[in-house]
């Protein structure tokens, strides 16, 4: 028989909800992680029902692996962190949501991942993976920088530099500029040969398509080929712009977050390098910290 | 009561089918102009039913147009020029249409350019108007260049500067790139004011709506602008690089042709400037050329 919702707050739910997964962990009142749910897109840009379905599914996963036998979802306060509810409508559509937590606390996917990285204080977070994006979180005020979208912005992510190599393959096909490492590397990966296969292949294709070529341009960079260190120098000068414009914010820490963090990292610039600082928590346990602080409110 | 097609090929039909427009031209055995006809695309691979439909009726309406009572689709020997049809797959199922006309003579859009272009002798075409592409047509051998379309490839094309503009116009908003004369004039152009309102007016819009932001690309550049001058240099310099690749086949004239040739013209080398020709006849005269040459050769 379902508990009642108590006001102990016992157990906290914290969502991280993108555009390809959804995580969701469940931590005790000691902060400990004790259950963990892995559910599909929730992303409410691209979807409502698939959105409020992979949260759903996420957190009784979470709920199951925590062995919370008589622990429904009612029980549990959420603290959710979503993409695409940066948009105002879209943040007042899952807010309207007749959600089945006990309590939810909406956030976008920025927010939690900044409290996330610097434990509940202030900071700043750079986020690239297959797209990318600036964002600092300092006394209250949120500050968002690029993050535009593919393929006319998100600079520097993985998708741009996808990008990058295929234009440049193209050209260097047609003798228009030099040959380079990074022609041998994408045409093994499409599996193709030459420009109007590469062109079939990538004709229309979505952000995460290119974000698949990003690691073969970072490889050619590394092994000296010139135009592959040309293509990682812009993008990776455009991410240190980014952390010089966040430093303006005055954030007490700034990090470095996302699928492409490995990669871009050595090629900062060096004093951009230094001022990083690592991340402490991931995204989930942003959304915990941001519900936590939500309640601490009320 | 229609005619039974003759041999004498009286009158001769020819088609310029695009992405967003199919022109036609009757020509009398004199090679006179009699009658005209535009109607909608003509891409068979946006839509096969679309395309013969657009050949057609804009072939009616060129009839009408002449003057020509008791003449019919079937009393008409018709080249035919086409977007798309340079993909083998489309060539044989535009080929395999049971078309109206008395004999059908297909070819490409760039062919047809370039015949048209050169008055049906050897040569080469640059065509830059919303996408860009290079052409060569040389005893009987075709060669392209570039056209692997947009936002990956047609650089220097319509939708390329476009591109750049919004590209630049975003970041600069932000504050990682200087301002430019470009920015106003984007802005304006699209009745926005912020970042926000940019990427909701370009985000997964087709090249023909980046196309309309080439031009002032090119108003600012000759301002003097910085930022614009660089975007322009770049263009142009690939379209340079075109002709320079295409003078290899040897064509014994090159021209360039497409929407955007006023705005471009200035701004490519020097030496490439003083080599081009001036096209001869628009494309649909190209057609007309074809189908002439063909008939020749049965």
């Amino acid at each position: 028989m379902p508990r009642s919702s108590d006001n102990n707050n016992e157990y906290i739910l914290g969502i991280d909800g993108g555009g390809s997964k959804t995580r969701a962990i469940i931590v005790d009142a000691n902060n400990n992680i004790i259950g963990t749910g892995l559910s599909g897109p929730a992303n409410p840009l691209h979807g409502f029902e698939q959105a409020i379905n992979s949260i759903t599914e996420s957190a009784e996963l979470a709920i199951k692996d925590a062995n919370l036998s008589g622990v429904n979802l009612s029980d549990l306060v959420a603290g959710v962190g979503l993409a695409g509810v940066n948009l105002p409508v879209l943040f007042e559509k899952m807010s309207n949501w007749q959600h089945p937590f006990g309590k939810m606390f909406l956030a976008t996917d920025l927010l939690i991942a900044c409290l996330g990285a610097h434990d509940g204080s202030d900071g700043a977070v750079m986020i690239t993976g297959t797209g990318s994006c600036g964002f600092s979180y300092v006394d209250g005020h949120p500050y968002t920088l690029g993050g535009h979208g593919f393929p006319h912005g998100d600079k520097g992510s993985g998708a741009w530099f996808g990008f990058q190599a295929a234009n440049h393959v193209l050209m260097s096909l047609d003798g228009l500029k030099e040959k380079s490492v990074i022609n041998e590397k994408l045409l093994a990966l499409l599996d193709v040969t030459d420009s109007v296969e590469v062109v079939e292949m990538i004709a229309g294709k979505p952000a995460a398509y290119y974000a698949r070529m990003a690691n073969l341009v970072f490889d050619a960079a590394e092994e000296g080929d010139t135009v592959a260190k040309a293509i990682v120098a812009e993008g990776a000068g455009y991410i240190s712009g980014v952390a010089r414009q966040l430093a303006t914010q005055k954030p007490p820490r700034i990090s470095l977050i996302g699928g492409l963090t490995p990669r871009l990292m050595p090629w900062l610039d060096e004093d951009i390098k230094d001022s990083l600082a690592e991340p402490i928590n991931p995204p989930e346990i942003g959304s915990v910290l941001f519900a936590q602080q939500q309640l601490a409110l009320l």
